[in-house]
């Protein structure tokens, strides 16, 4: 069935001819099926006999938030540990609780940050955690977009797994799910296995999503142990001869960040969870500057601690205006950039999401403009990015389905997971 | 008559014995006229012919947020000028607009403001702008509590304004409203003025309320003219001898930062406005170290863009720890006083607000427990710092009365307010 949404504001996220983004319209869009086949402003005329129209009066309506680092699992440890030096937090909060978790564990933790996500306007997350069967059923059942991968520190046993996983649920539930190999991060996969990953990702014809510099820590300690820094000996091994994303990259030089330009790494910038874990800010202004594809994750609610991309784009804008002392850099409708388009890119999705554009699929957000922080509206853009809450999310499409109306999730039974999940975490932090 | 908030987790900001935030715990609150008059968990055999129960089934009760430092009448310019140098957005932007404004276009920015601060969990906050009569007024409408003064320059007229408007409103509207002097700084106010100001203060038994070392600029200006930083020169002029709340204090130095600690300034820590505005983080963690009683403000939305004390305090924690490398400073609880028990310090009402206890005035909030993003729920102070929001706030009271109930605001018409702010917002910026 095709549907018509009427009477809002569309902002597309589409360029001008000029390079700036094109700005907010009234206008209409037609979907049929899963994709997106008419934006316009005189689609008035359209048959509307067989179509579902969406009243969108009083929203803004866009591209849906792409958040490109989570591990959606982990919201059964939200609160379970703050406050702490980063090692107790890990070694002596998280990792225990991790060895107590089942794949249903997984499945009610996903579940309730797949309801956060819907609400709060993301679309579409990439996910590297364990048990990632269940996050696939989670995301397969509900409706979301995903890229997941089977996060694996050094160990044959778990590529093998790796690869079976992206071969099951690569292009499964009608395309929503995707797939990557994700070696966990430089400090638990020697050189010698980040090149054996990347050859079974080039085997696959994937890409590679890892963490990378995200403590002063492990440079140093990587230094020490490789005599070069992260970036240098990924690109001595041939990993960034693949596509690859990677988190943080908070503590890298200007050496490496000409590495990663070099070979167009994309970027999952977290800034909330880089602030509370005490690691600092990761150099956004300068990325951009050299044509990194920068694209926002929240990281798991167990270090932010919610999956708010409302709260985390502001974030990023606002962390770098006052980190550089310069209120221009990261303006509005770039923020937004990287917190739909370049997050699209980085999930080698910039075909399929990311802009209001026919041919693309209908992933789209609803956002209320009738609340009193998004008075008087003189510039929508701006206060999308600088006032705008993930609650004022009204509506949400993706891949031409409804998932949330209204305020209300129409696929997800949220008592229920919301129950569950707590539950689970009950169990799973018992003494 | 009376009022029994029953079923709720109560937070009452107290501090145990040790030194500790008391726990949340299930209990009651007894309300009479504008007063707390009983706290406890076991209230249930209280007489309830003739009392009002409120039920917060499924929601903390905690004191109202003390919103430190903002100009309400701004909302009129949010998003009115965004990423711009801050010379540009002040002399382009903000000042030719501001004297565009009547104290009716004040008025309905103020109105605008307050709505979004009740939705939002603002209980009490501190305003310095001009038609301060306006904002007086919306305050004794909707009430809010605020505390308001006249911001002015170097001037005997408006000196002499700024204590008229003192003894026409101080302790007007049942206590909710309450005054003080403010200066605007000290770049717009020389010392000699200072000191005349500070002794009007000391005449009206009032305290003074002043931006200080926002910008890295204004201190090396003030130096160049006077010899000396800021800290320091008022100091030697007597401006320190009265209570001062100091607003953004982002660039003092250690000497400073003593000179702040001898004579006990307050701060308002604006950590959303200083970091937009590219100014900077200011040194809490060094202020709180010194013992200086730091509270939150959200500055005005024309430089924030949202006046969500929840986000505010969030950020004030998250830059903390993110700036020194150390994510135990600045935790949960001691982030909550900031937003509460310090707020009230601040301005003077450490003996009305700030936490539920009997003999105090009826400020509180009602914070939804039942959202997605607040699951599981395994410490709930933690959970309110790092992950809640202001949309959570599902009922308002101030003063023993209910100013939103079930998110519905009771004693204001938003929808006028919205529209006649929208209207003055777009006269007062039309060319």
């Amino acid at each position: 069935m095709k549907k018509l949404v009427k009477n809002a504001y569309l902002l597309t996220m589409e360029k001008e001819v000029d390079g700036s983004l094109r700005q907010p319209f009234l206008g209409e869009i037609l979907i049929d099926g899963d994709n997106i086949v008419q934006v316009g402003e005189h689609l008035n005329e359209i048959e509307t006999v067989g179509v579902e129209v969406i009243d969108g009066k009083d929203t803004l309506v866009m591209p849906g938030l792409v958040n490109t680092h989570s591990h959606a699992g982990m919201s059964l440890l939200r609160g379970y540990g703050d406050d702490l030096p980063l090692n107790t937090w890990l070694f002596e909060r998280v990792f225990p609780v991790e060895d107590n978790m089942t794949p249903e564990d997984v499945y009610w933790g996903s579940m309730l940050s797949i309801c956060e996500m819907i609400r709060s306007g993301t679309t579409c997350f990439a996910d590297m955690y364990f048990f990632a069967d269940a996050l696939a059923e989670a995301v397969a059942e509900t409706g979301i977009r995903a890229n997941i991968s089977r996060c694996i520190d050094h160990s044959e046993a778990k590529l093998k797994e790796s690869c079976d996983f992206y071969t099951k649920w690569q292009g499964a539930a009608g395309g929503r799910i995707t797939a990557c190999l994700s070696p966990h991060s430089p400090y638990l996969c020697p050189p010698s296995f980040l090149r054996e990953m990347a050859a079974e990702a080039k085997r696959l014809n994937t890409f590679l999503n890892i963490h990378l510099a995200e403590t002063a820590k492990e440079q140093a300690d990587y230094e020490r142990e490789y005599g070069k820094r992260q970036m240098e000996k990924l690109e001595e091994v041939g990993f960034f001869d693949l596509p690859v994303l990677g988190a943080h990259l908070v503590h890298i030089s200007d050496k490496e960040l000409d590495i990663l330009a070099r070979h167009q790494v994309a970027a999952a910038h977290d800034p909330r969870s880089n602030l509370k874990l005490g690691n600092g800010v990761a150099p956004v202004s300068k990325m951009l500057a050299k044509g990194l594809t920068v694209s926002i994750g929240t990281d798991s609610s167990c270090s932010n601690n919610n999956l708010d991309m409302f709260e985390e784009l502001r974030m990023a804008a606002l962390l770098q205006k006052g980190i550089t002392g310069d209120p221009t850099v990261l303006p509005a409708g770039e923020t937004l950039t990287c917190a739909t388009v370049n997050g699209a890119a980085a999930l080698q999705l910039q075909a399929e999401i990311g802009t209001l554009t026919v041919g693309k699929k209908a992933d789209m957000i609803f956002v209320d403009l009738t609340k009193p922080h998004m008075q008087p509206g003189h510039d929508k853009i701006s206060d999308l990015v600088y006032a705008a809450k993930g609650s004022d999310v009204k509506t949400v499409l993706v891949n031409g389905e409804i998932l949330m109306k209204n305020y209300e999730l129409l696929h997800i039974d949220e008592e229920r997971v919301m129950a569950a999940a707590k539950q689970a975490a009950q169990r799973i932090t018992a003494k």
